[in-house]
């Protein structure tokens, strides 16, 4: 378990100090299930469908700059995604995409809404052997409808104590999440694949945080930055929590 | 304040009942604020730029249409409805609507996005009147983000404890609410401008609740039957609430 980047001195020191940790909190996209995944799927999709007006890289470079500027707006989601890409299908056909073009871009966003939840290896495991002695919950952004549908689909919530679905992940939103489930910042164990939503933000109010890497991580949530806190930990696997939570 | 349809009766035994209620949740849009208005103005402006492929009164009957159809997938809230109007777009104009009209589509649902947040009358005097004696909550449907962003634009979060954002409000998604609260049921009163999401719901589980009309009522919202309860109160504006709930 110790891997090459991080000695077996400091899963020592994280073993020793994550006694006070009385709730985990998972992220759910990409740590739970494959998200992100079905978003690179459809943006192949999209690409294909926009290839008469342009290049694959030229297509994902623009949808990128409008996913960015409707951030503010529009938030994460597949919805929003959805009106990103029928925006950029406007600007980069120059307005010559046909209201047939703009269909199939339409069903490409319904599909993800209505894809199976595909469960990421260990991940029940993983929450059945951690259940008996930490409340469990799960913290993610996104659609509210659409976390709530995957959660049910999951087959997961009854392992799960509470649902918090955030707008976004910052040091004040995790510390809300804190102040409403009636606990201490140091008793919270965030586990996330988005370094800047799931750990940073948590690591900063002092709370703790532990990485679990998906394979594909959607550019604005890249973070360049080495992490060092001895409330931080990264695994390969989320089966790996398990053993790390133990005694 | 005893009104046509209501006894003096009836408003005696509400006030004389009520005095177990611990919690005033509110519904948001049309309670607190505007929306529906917004809503229908958009759809007039979606009518006109629909002017070259149909008449106005088929643009809203097909709309309605292929909301009710996405309701399930998209849910309440703006973007939802944006990707409804640009359906229907196609739809209509049977494929030969414009990427430049696409583009007006999406532009309504923007604005309607950053519209400011225009307060109803008398709702900051009820909530400051009302705050010492009950705990203050909102519970309302629609868009996290949207949501969220109203509360912030209206200055009215001062006023509450807390903002449940539901993905649909029934008996069941109620009744998680008054658990998460740690109230019983008759200690729930809602007040709200939709007999089907504000009230009946909360009846059933016998909570109380408070109908103040909106002069807009989204057909999907439509009551017809009479409701009759002696936990139930309507009211012509939110000012009046502050003498129902005097003791």
């Amino acid at each position: 378990m110790c891997s090459v980047n991080q000695s077996c001195v400091l899963i020592l020191v994280f073993k020793k100090m994550k006694q006070n940790i009385k709730v985990i909190a998972f992220d759910a996209d990409d740590t739970l299930w494959v998200n992100e995944t079905f978003f690179r799927d459809a943006e192949k999709v999209f690409a294909t469908i926009m290839k008469p007006f342009a290049k694959a890289d030229e297509v994902y470079r623009k949808l990128y700059e409008v996913e960015m500027n409707n951030m503010l707006l529009y938030g994460y989601g597949i919805k929003g995604f959805m009106l990103s890409l029928i925006e950029t299908a406007n600007v980069i056909s120059n307005n010559h995409v046909s209201a047939q073009q703009i269909g199939e871009i339409i069903e490409v966003g319904k599909s993800m809404l209505q894809k199976p939840v595909e469960l990421l290896d260990g991940v029940e495991q993983v929450l059945k052997s951690l259940q008996g002695d930490y409340r469990l919950i799960v913290a993610t952004k996104g659609d509210l409808l659409d976390q709530e549908r995957k959660l049910r689909k999951s087959g997961l919530l009854p392992y799960f104590h509470h649902i918090e679905v955030m707008s976004d992940k910052t040091p004040s939103t995790y510390q809300a999440l804190i102040k409403h489930l009636d606990i201490e910042n140091h008793e919270l164990l965030m586990v996330g694949n988005s370094l800047k939503s799931d750990i940073l933000p948590v690591l900063q109010i002092g709370s703790w945080g532990v990485h679990v890497p998906f394979h594909t991580t959607w550019h604005h949530e890249e973070v360049n930055e080495p992490i060092i806190s001895d409330q931080f930990y990264t695994l390969g696997s989320i089966i790996e929590l398990e053993e790390l939570m133990q005694d």
